[in-house]
């Protein structure tokens, strides 16, 4: 997906080699992001963004597990694993998809209707899966590499606290919960991801195909949005059995 | 791999279903655990029934994340996650792989070299993967079906503790830390797996399924005896590189 390298970048260089690909593919850049933080979207829009993303925080565990399930490693499972409770909770602390779930609540969603994805674009749905797949079939310092898309999150959650917040009466503080907790979770994530692939990913394959993962999941996110647009923005084209805030479900 | 269900079974049928094979099958009936627990095994050969062990406790919690890799509900995520806890330790709990290797510590085997599993037979190996693949490929109530044997470990466990102690001087209480703590973890899992086993397997394909899969995890815990039967008791013919005691890794 990436250019072919042709010789052994150095740490710093694959450093470098990643973030140009956040710069230019992370899905701050896609139009859908631009409506949605700058006030451009209606409730029904909203609606369908909070509904859709939410099969994306539902898969993330699934994500780690599989990726746990590669590793014989014992010290970077108990890092990874981490990554499950942070989702789906531990304990007394609720976790990220139940935090999501608040959003959704507070945009007049049920939960049932939400947890049961049955009014997720398929789009959705297939992007989110490969993403599972992914990292179920590649090499551990791939799969890890797959989430470097973190690096890129901070700034992202913090324009969209802010534009939401202000744009948007239907949505308050209290909703906007999960990208609060991800404004600390996702910087440890990503530093600790970035020092292991920059550790390990030492040979040519190894980096291309470190590259080409970070790559895959940008395309995984993008892909996403542009079933938004097109199902809820334009054209317009709202598949058979979506969603469709004209005729909310019961 | 049980003669086929004709009917589907009530819960209880189901349980008892499931009873009568671990009583037919489950390796605490395999010739190699009667002289491990009658103190007829020599160090040599308890050395290497620790280390071809150690790949099977390694295994657990890729096998569980498997599971969890393949789990919707996230509420039995959040309960399933708890066994690689318990496996690889958690903050300052050092989990049982941890305490595994303080057997394999007392009985005098470098870590590197158990961790490695250079010595280890291959037939363990291949037992051991083909456990962690039968969960990441078969539905998740077949999947759960699978650490059932989980049932009959405490008896096997309260043998193993007296039969140590009791017979082989270089194994002390210390050493068998292992052991009592599965003794109180095991029947918390097996007592929740058993009921969402009976809850959830209602057809006959998924009766079958769950029998099925017992019995391929009983033969997983027996194929390994037979292993270590075969190289370090009779015929004792050891496989090239595998751990042998008269000539003991650097």
């Amino acid at each position: 997906m990436n250019k072919p390298l042709t010789a052994v970048l150095s740490p710093a260089e694959l450093e470098d080699a990643l973030r140009t690909i956040g710069h230019e593919r992370y899905h701050n850049r896609h139009p859908f992001h631009h409506l949605l933080h700058g006030g451009k979207l209606n409730f029904g829009q909203v609606q369908a963004w909070a509904l859709n993303r939410y099969c994306y925080q539902a898969a993330i565990p699934r994500k780690d597990a599989a990726l746990i399930s590669r590793i014989h490693d014992r010290e970077l499972r108990r890092e990874w694993v981490q990554r499950i409770l942070d989702h789906d909770g531990y304990g007394d602390e609720e976790g990220g998809i139940e935090r999501w779930l608040v959003l959704t609540d507070g945009l007049g969603l049920s939960r049932d209707y939400v947890i049961s994805r049955q009014g997720a674009l398929p789009a959705t749905v297939f992007a989110v899966e490969a993403y599972v797949d992914f990292v179920a079939r590649h090499p551990p310092v791939v799969a890890v590499a797959s989430c470097l898309t973190e690096l890129f999150a901070p700034a992202i959650h913090k324009e969209r606290i802010v534009g939401l917040l202000e744009n948007y009466d239907f949505i308050d503080d209290k909703v906007l919960a999960y990208f609060r907790r991800r404004l600390s979770q996702a910087p440890r994530d990503a530093d600790f991801a970035l020092d292991y692939v920059k550790r390990h990913a030492t040979t040519l394959a190894e980096q291309q195909g470190v590259l080409d993962a970070l790559t895959f999941k940008c395309n995984v996110l993008w892909a996403q949005l542009d079933a938004l647009y097109a199902a809820y923005v334009a054209p317009g084209m709202i598949p058979p059995g979506a969603f469709d805030p004209s005729r909310p479900p019961c």
